[in-house]
């Protein structure tokens, strides 16, 4: 029952669903639970303690809901806000986009600040409309940190700085679903009021877990918010984490204990070291990206992407071409071009759990198939520039010293 | 990385998460993949396609939503419903309970038929209802077709000859959840606007996805349906089914392969047959609790359920101690009883993937369990009714013949 | 891709292979690896000091060979005695007849001592023989711990008593295919020389690891044991323990990672907690067959077996149309009947990772098979019987208390 | 339960255990069975049919033994000869010099062939030595097809040839460990009379079957051969093939399935088309060696293995520091140099399901590793060597065409 088999292994390398380590695969084979035994609390009980150490927060509270990070996005919001609030938002690409559609469908008042396609976030026009908010209409700040559609990473210490700067009480809510546990990403120390992610991103599970973490602001939030929620709303969760049965309805059990392998593998490597591997690999792409003589979708260095590079193709290229080539004759998945930049660009995701000579299979792969679009690639450049840094920049695996 | 190890296999007769078949375990023992390659929307048509007969309709669109049951109620709600209109629901268990709090929480305006526990459905009051209700004020019925808490399944056919004879235009939405795929559930023979299950009940799975069928009459009345929704909003799906690429999210790749792997097995067995083993292994469990000298929690024959049954306990016992016992000394995951029937009724989930030598090693566990509580129960006196039955009623497997 | 699917759970009461505990299924659910990394050297060498413990044996130098149980015997042969050397064997079912043909084929001089099939080894015939072997012609005695065709556990600190009494050098060789890690079994203290069991038996592993184990004695042997062996050569295996390496060919990786989890739930559990766990469910099946009005194919209390029960059938059944009907009608496997005993016994197989509900779940099977085979059992009166010892016998399980 | 953990997969180009599937990773991923149900033997059959195709022979027998490559050695000798026969032998590397051993060590009379480690066997002399033996004194040829040490593929049609030519009745027994199912192998048309391979080869099962299949002839050689034999004789199973249970011992459940789905995989690729890209991956390797101004261990193109290649390293370094900091840094599994060519050979194993872009992966980390050694390599040379032969000999995916 498999669709299109290919000989050899899949190269994923689109921005998520991502490649989920063998440990976790074993650690999910397995049948269900009755998820009222004191088994199901007391492993959701480490996880609950163990992802806060993902989102970098001490005072935060999270949620572990059964959906996907559409799902997670919209508890963000229907449980801080009420309809007609005003937000501000940035669209600076696909996913910020789709964030915005959702927040302008449940009825909230969004000021929509958008830049180009390969731009970040334009904190300028943040500072000017807080600035100007001196009657706290705004009641939050809706942002990605790091836009999928476009490898784009904002810069939250500064959205924090902001605020801070016109003492703003404004909700600070983050899409971190191509961020967290791949990108230095600090909850507390920036003053995140909620923070998410999905667990197919770089938790490197399958889709099911949309995970949120609330501060306590946000949770105080909670009781003035308006907006209608059932299935998303965390009070249904606080009821039962009370009781210390933790689950308003029923959970995955085998995420569950996927989760708890992830973050154990997570520990194991040491969360700083995950982020540095992500930097890792990220300048190797951007390198190979240079060495074949394409640009970075994203503009300026500062917003790099440590998670995903959209790369632009020349203009007489369909970048989707080479999304269909490189699954029919490599077995590799990249990433489309969406919405504005469909054709234009193709992605790279190089999140989750991966390592140097994946990457370099993958870069391999991606030459030979611009070759077969009538690009003008030199065949190795790519590999070489990666490669050529990798080789000073990878240090031994610990475990192995 | 296993809570509480016992030796053996854990018998899981909770009513939900039930048995995942090894051959759907099996199918979801992988990595992620590319959504968005042709290899998963060509798995997800065939999904399409098929869900559809378990629900028994040609004329329903499906919907595989990444949520639970509670989820699939809210997408059913608010897709056809606006805030304010009138409901008709059903209080007959816990379940119904808290469906209807989800309805009042959406802002629905609920006419609560409640009936004791045990007991099904009032048709007589919906039919009053709809007999005075010219006006056509109530837009929806709301009805479980099978109450977990209590093991009473109501009957669907005569709701829609109530309908059918005021020829009221209602919806008529239906909490397929402990029935679809186990008990004879008949969507378009009923004219069923929306029905509803869950992955982990009757078809095997793990938790995950939330599986909707609306009728023509109920896609209409989405046109019309004021209530807030995105994550649950079905024109998001209905636009990429247009275009054939199916998901407005991503979905799990694990939870589609092995949701292909449960068909088939359905399929391989035959629905029909399945119902009758649901049927054969659920009267086998009523004889077992006659035998013991204990009541169904269920007042009569009509209400009987053939996923769950409540058995009642006498006052002197605490049911939640059968449960507790069963599980710390026979690794036997029976049902609680819930809220109004806590401590009264223990319940013994007999759905999904089970045979019948299954059954009869959990009620010889329960045997022995009620005999631990102090319950002067005849040891194999309930086997023995109930192998007594099933050593008639039993088929030769099939393929084995 | 399943042959003969039938819904539910295979009962699997075969006395081998035996079910595999989803922790190990899971363990072994994985690539391939390079077995000369510094990984596989780092587990084998933990392996090899824990099944030492299986054995009950500080001294003993333990073998993990690739092979059967048939192999493990031929490698303990070969290893140790020279073709015409003169050798005791015991010859009181299907498997020590198989052994007893190998011994032949290898060219040793085998006195056969035969037993009736249902009675023990004869044992006074041993001392007869070690009390006249003055010269010390009998180089080893051969014996099964558990004979798996009878249900027979042979008395094995007895025949060290022979020997010891007699001051006789001769080696013993134990196949302890279906005893060790189930039943009692001690190695050191009964001065076994080659103990050896497979893989699929009570560790509860897929077929294909013959696990033996050495004295000094035995290694002492090897130097001047003349028959040709190669591949089941100790030699080798010790020429890669002193290199640190362990492997003179390419082991399973598989196994070896599920051997390191069915180690660590048996040390969870604790090896006489096993042991007295097969105890309890031996003894009722026993009763069971009690109950039934059937007999035991073992003769006498002290020969019962704790991992097999072999029943005898009237005259008028024959015993494998109970094994044909409990696979086709109940999805049950049951033992057949093998040469002598064919048609005449059908074994209950209660060894490896078992627990009592899926004991009673296959009495209340066999139960209904002899009903339909035309015995005419009392239903439920087996499971009565053994549910009443269980209920009484059976502890809490520790990690649940 | 990882040694030595680290993030990403593990490249695991060892020549042998090599990659499984992920396909037939689940299909193992199963309890155990009962093996005389009916079910194991109409598995067995569909597999003894089905991997006679892949020796390509119609009239040959095929044995499924469970043992690995050294034992099915033992297995192909002893069931053809007996003691003192006169054999024909190359010594081309460290596993013809194994597969030598045991046959010296079975007593068998060999003349051995030796070439340099490098070469091909030496066919002049084995021309003259059939030439010179009018008395048939000859009983065998045994030969490697291809030396896994070395990276040596010998010309069996030429040897067939020859013994055709001086009409020499002598057995011509073959290694395909490291060739069947990877290689162009021809068991009927070369008149092999025994040939073999291991599961954990190129059909990338794990470890544990040897699967060997004999000709007529060899057949009627089993019924002089006076070798002793019981675990790996023949006979045993043809016994069991005509009563139609096929196993004279339990086999493993597990791999039968996986070899079921391995062989669902070769034949959807086409057999052929798997040899094909074993042919490309190997030419790939070279051109990066040459590209790397590495020296290939093989001296003529006629011997270039396409399934391993060994590699030599200049004198100054020592090839095993090579592949330990593979693994180390980079979770490269390469192959050491054996024996004589220990440090100064290692060995890429490019045979199994595999595919372009994780050779091209693993040949970028070898140019870092070689860097890191002190060679001086140009990064990215061998890629782009490789790369340019496969971009354009790589064809799409049939399955995606």
């Amino acid at each position: 029952m498999d669709y299109f088999y290919g000989p050899g292994r899949n190269h994923l390398f689109v921005p998520g669903p991502v490649n989920i380590p063998e440990q976790v695969i074993r650690a999910m084979n397995r049948n269900n639970e009755d998820y009222r035994s004191p088994a199901v609390p007391a492993l959701t009980k480490t996880l609950l303690e163990d992802v806060k150490k993902v989102f970098k927060t001490t005072s935060g509270t999270p949620f572990m809901i059964p959906t996907t990070g559409t799902g997670a996005w919209e508890s963000a919001l229907t449980n801080t806000l009420s309809p007609g609030d005003r937000i501000v938002s940035f669209l600076i690409g696909q996913f910020s986009l789709l964030w915005i559609d959702q927040q302008q469908r449940l009825n909230f008042n969004v000021d929509v600040v958008e830049s180009d396609w390969g731009q970040g976030a334009n904190l300028d026009v943040l500072a000017s409309k807080i600035a100007e908010d001196k009657e706290h209409t705004i009641k939050a700040i809706c942002i990605v940190h790091n836009e999928t559609a476009t490898g784009v990473t904002n810069n939250l210490a500064t959205v924090r700085k902001i605020l801070d700067h016109y003492q703003h009480p404004a909700l600070f809510l983050v899409d971190g679903v191509s961020s967290i546990c791949a990108l230095d990403f600090r909850m507390d120390e920036w003053g995140v009021d909620v923070a998410l992610t999905g667990s197919q991103k770089a938790l490197s599970l399958p889709t099911g877990i949309g995970i949120i973490c609330a501060s306590p602001k946000a949770l105080e939030a909670t009781k003035t918010a308006k907006s209608v929620r059932v299935f998303f709303d965390w009070n249904d969760y606080l009821k039962f984490y009370k009781m210390g049965t933790y689950w308003p309805y029923t959970p995955s059990i085998q995420l569950l204990y996927g989760l708890r392998a992830a973050l154990e593998l997570i520990f194991e490597e040491g969360l700083d070291n995950v982020i540095a591997r992500h930097g890792r690999l990220a300048k190797a792409t951007r390198l190979a990206v240079e060495a074949w003589g394409l640009k970075n979708c994203t503009q300026k260095e500062e917003w790099f992407s440590d998670t995903v590079t959209a790369v632009v193709v020349p203009p007489y290229i369909d970048s989707s071409e080479i999304v269909k080539r490189a699954w029919k004759r490599y077995n590799l998945s990249l990433g489309l071009g969406l919405n504005k930049v469909a054709g234009k660009v193709f992605r790279i995701g190089h999140l989750g759990n991966l390592n140097e000579l994946q990457l370099l299979g993958c870069l391999a792969g991606v030459e030979m198939v611009l070759k077969d679009v009538g690009y003008p690639v030199k065949l190795g450049s790519g590999v070489a520039a990666a490669s050529g840094y990798l080789s000073n920049a990878t240090p031994i695996i610990p475990s192995r010293i």
